[in-house]
């Protein structure tokens, strides 16, 4: 609130968003055209404001998505290249499950595989519960947020796993798409949370070896 | 199921929507860029996807979807004439009262005011008492499915109204924004409903008026 006195262009919802569309035209030149940076940003601005109750952080929270969005957009479009297989988790909210899953493959992976996560229908914030038992697993996330499903992110992938959402995914050629029935941590306490993990881990580790072989 | 066997590359949804990019690509060209509409039509198919329960007709109300977010984008941009005041009505579900306000809204302005509606958590499908209830009303709505927020038609629009959804809408200069605490019809019976569609009527009715002086 301080800040919001001292620097209030910096907190105007569009001074930040148009500052950013400058920045990624100048980044994504050549690649992306300037009219879908700027849609992708301001798009990206609306669709986290839709769910998010503190609304704050998300011009910085949809700059942020919009730059994995437009990275994802420019590999499916083959103009940027993938450095490392790419997987895709998605559950319901990506407040549990494919947090959890995102953070593990990073986690273990130490680079080799690049990871994004997303939801049918997003959540507010990740779950404090699985943010807790990530940690004592050595795993501290601090800057993970809960984003909607977007087709980019799908193009992007070469391993689409969903967690629990059904058929909300759009199904795409050339792909691999896996189910994983991995139970909702939801309102579950730290045990049971902490047994969802385990489960989620021997399955990301079976993942990484398939991808490694 | 029959069309399936008969048409199988017109249900592949792939198929349809790089037709729909092809045609609208040719009816925006000039106005919006060919990138912008294939990402339109895909995050269209992406986005109302996430949340249908039946996946048929997700192929071709997506395509209606980006053919309204195109033309609010390119309104929005100053490229295609506004032939009328442009009205968004937000409410959570896109599946009740905002769906409510623009039957009545097209209905009772003759086509004078043009307007559009989203939520902030689009549901599966439009409340089937609310649409019972409009057309005893005179308002026979066939073709309302619920979409989700999005930036282009807060852009295209001039007076922005919320209902119950809180502050999930963008704010942007040159916009009205207003906000009518109408009651929420999801799960009330017939007569609930229609005390609910009586308020709206008369904040439609005032709010046309208005336009009109």
């Amino acid at each position: 609130m301080t800040d919001a006195k001292a620097l209030p262009g910096l907190l105007d919802p569009n001074v930040v968003l148009r500052r950013h569309v400058e920045d990624l035209s100048a980044r994504f030149s050549g690649m992306v055209s300037a009219e879908t940076v700027e849609r992708m940003v301001f798009e990206s601005y609306a669709a986290l404001g839709r769910t998010a109750r503190v609304k704050t952080h998300v011009p910085v929270l949809a700059c942020r998505f919009a730059t994995s969005r437009l990275t994802a957009l420019a590999q499916a479009k083959g103009v940027l290249a993938k450095e490392a297989p790419e997987v895709l988790f998605i559950c319901v909210q990506n407040a549990g499950r494919s947090q959890m899953a995102a953070a593990m493959v990073e986690h273990f992976s130490e680079g080799r595989v690049h990871v994004r996560s997303a939801g049918s229908m997003p959540a507010d914030t990740v779950d404090p519960v699985v943010l807790d038992v990530l940690s004592t697993r050595g795993m501290v996330v601090t800057d993970a947020f809960p984003k909607p499903l977007t087709d980019d992110v799908v193009q992007a992938a070469d391993v689409v796993i969903t967690m629990g959402c059904g058929d909300a995914c759009p199904i795409y050629p050339g792909k691999r798409y896996l189910d994983w029935a991995v139970a909702d941590p939801a309102g579950q306490d730290r045990a049971a949370v902490d047994a969802i993990a385990s489960d989620i881990e021997t399955r990301v580790r079976g993942l990484l070896a398939e991808l490694a072989a």
